[in-house]
């Protein structure tokens, strides 16, 4: 059996994660037993989700427990299966954790699912057609209810679910403006990801300003919004938000690290009559058949190109991670393993 | 024509509204022209979303014009009409404004109702079988979607929204706590309403030492929530809330006044994947009907008993006002126009 190279949580962050909350270690494949299956990851997705993980407190999953390989969704192949269903040399996904190798009880449903990278690069379905485009497509369709001719926004524009908000948006007839940081993300959320508008947050110093900046580009206010971040940028939207709009809530990235992020004005909850609510992907499992079939339609035809920055080797995904929380990613954050 | 006495908004508040910045005038009633009908006030209805009408910004509905009668909800008999649906001595229910009579175009869908008052008191359809009652009705059914043996949570536990919403919650096997403003109102709410306990938030310093207490009288956590007051005791009923939890906001009483109202820790939107949604009952008028069938038959059966307090004659409706404002009323505020 192949060696095995995992990063494990050894110790919980105060405030920031640093990459001494991780350890690198080795160990031997086990030997597989009936219904098994030995995967070769090819790539791992960092998402923000594990921030909040690494925290022992209250949070909507379970944290992650110390000296355990890091959660984490991984593509590969098959080399070696117990499992009728998969033969060595397919391509699957699975939540295979910030390891080389992963062993997964394929019996279990969802556990291991066969990916067609015929049409698009097996990476993408750890993006746009994977979680994170799903998220997008669940916030945009069950939460926002987006409806042609409305305006949509999005933070973290330029990221793996704000890019495929963009696009689920465009094909919905809907404005969709775009929050990021940085002019050379604005540019690429507007020229590539084809948004309508994008706003660098950093240009403001508030979120009265950012509000002002939201006027401009929003000059019909704001029906729907998709939350990655949290603070001052939730905060900015609420004042142009129209009566009856609606906010999901998908990240508060922005407050991971236990840092205070209040709200400011949930007054105007009552006086736009507002609803914001907040959920996860993972429990609702129901609408992903129909999600991935839309997504991989788009990246196929290139109404969707996503941007990805790929870290190279195991070793590398703690300080990329790391830099996913602080926005100095692009796109989507991978760690290539083979 | 009777002669009409008036209060109208003179100036607007800046803090606090104080008694100058209304005006007591007289005025002639004017001759009826076809459609109309004049109508004697028996009670004028004092409601927070008053305050929210005397401020110049945005708001979910039309500021309260200057040198305007003010708004507000009547009961009372009809004197004088020239519409055929209605004659004198009937018992009606109108916005007939803060004036001892109304001129009230009865050809306009809602703008003048006959009310059955014999079996109940005029004055519960300003409260318990009114706007207040049907603004529970609507937060605890559609909003909250309350179900058996779920705990349900009501801020201003005794006013007339909060005593209606308990007798709701009973009707409907849930566990009900009221949160209220000193020891009285909090006897009154567990003894009179049948909540199955309240909290005074009075005895509690800040929203961590308030959700102490909540934990205690609610410890399978909280379903559901219905705001009218926002602040301290929304930010303790967060940190209780239970996951998939619904909260409806229907007031912000605590930042009327202008004064920054922060909610503390909107991460746990996301955190319980709660949902918080902000209404006016006025823009659901489709629920009335079934509403005002339950309620009316609570209130005739005894299993609702509001209270109400009653301020005598029309100049007596700004001090009362203000003083519903800090929370000075027990039950329903009302003004005896006769």
């Amino acid at each position: 059996m192949p060696t095995n190279h995992i990063i494990v949580l050894d110790n919980r962050p105060e405030g920031e994660p640093t990459a001494s909350n991780f350890k690198l270690v080795t160990a031997e494949t086990p030997e597989l037993i009936d219904g098994q299956v030995l995967v070769k990851h090819h790539y791992l997705s960092l998402d923000p989700y594990m921030r909040g993980r690494m925290n022992a407190g209250k949070n909507y999953a379970q944290p992650q427990p110390l000296n355990e390989v890091m959660i984490g969704g991984t593509v590969g192949e098959v080399v070696e299966s117990k499992h009728p269903k998969f033969s060595v040399g397919q391509t699957v996904q699975c939540m295979g954790g910030w390891q080389e190798y992963g062993v997964i009880n394929a019996s279990l449903p969802g556990a291991l699912k066969h990916v067609n990278s015929e049409k698009i690069a097996i990476s993408h379905f750890l993006g746009a057609v994977g979680m994170p485009g799903v998220t997008a497509w669940y916030g945009l369709n069950n939460i926002i209810q987006a409806k042609a001719g409305k305006t949509v926004t999005v933070s973290a524009a330029s990221g793996a679910v704000g890019s495929a908000y963009g696009a689920l948006a465009k094909a919905r007839g809907c404005r969709v403006v775009g929050i990021a940081g940085g002019k050379a993300k604005c540019d690429y959320v507007v020229q590539t990801l084809g948004f309508d508008a994008c706003i660098d947050y950093k240009e403001h110093k508030d979120y009265i300003s950012l509000s002002k900046a939201l006027k401009e580009a929003c000059p019909d206010g704001i029906d729907g919004h998709f939350e990655n971040v949290g603070g001052m940028v939730l905060d900015a939207v609420m004042l142009r938000a129209n009566d009856f709009s609606r906010i999901a809530v998908c990240g508060m990235i922005a407050g991971y690290n236990g840092e205070p992020l209040p709200m400011a004005n949930p007054t105007l909850i009552l006086k736009s009559r507002m609803t914001i609510e907040g959920f996860i992907v993972s429990e609702h499992m129901e609408v992903w058949p129909a999600a991935l079939a839309e997504l991989t339609d788009l990246v196929a035809t290139g109404k969707l190109n996503p941007r990805e920055t790929i870290a190279q080797g195991l070793a590398a995904a703690p300080e990329a991670f790391i830099g996913l929380l602080k926005g100095q990613n692009f796109g989507k954050q991978l760690v290539k393993l083979i």
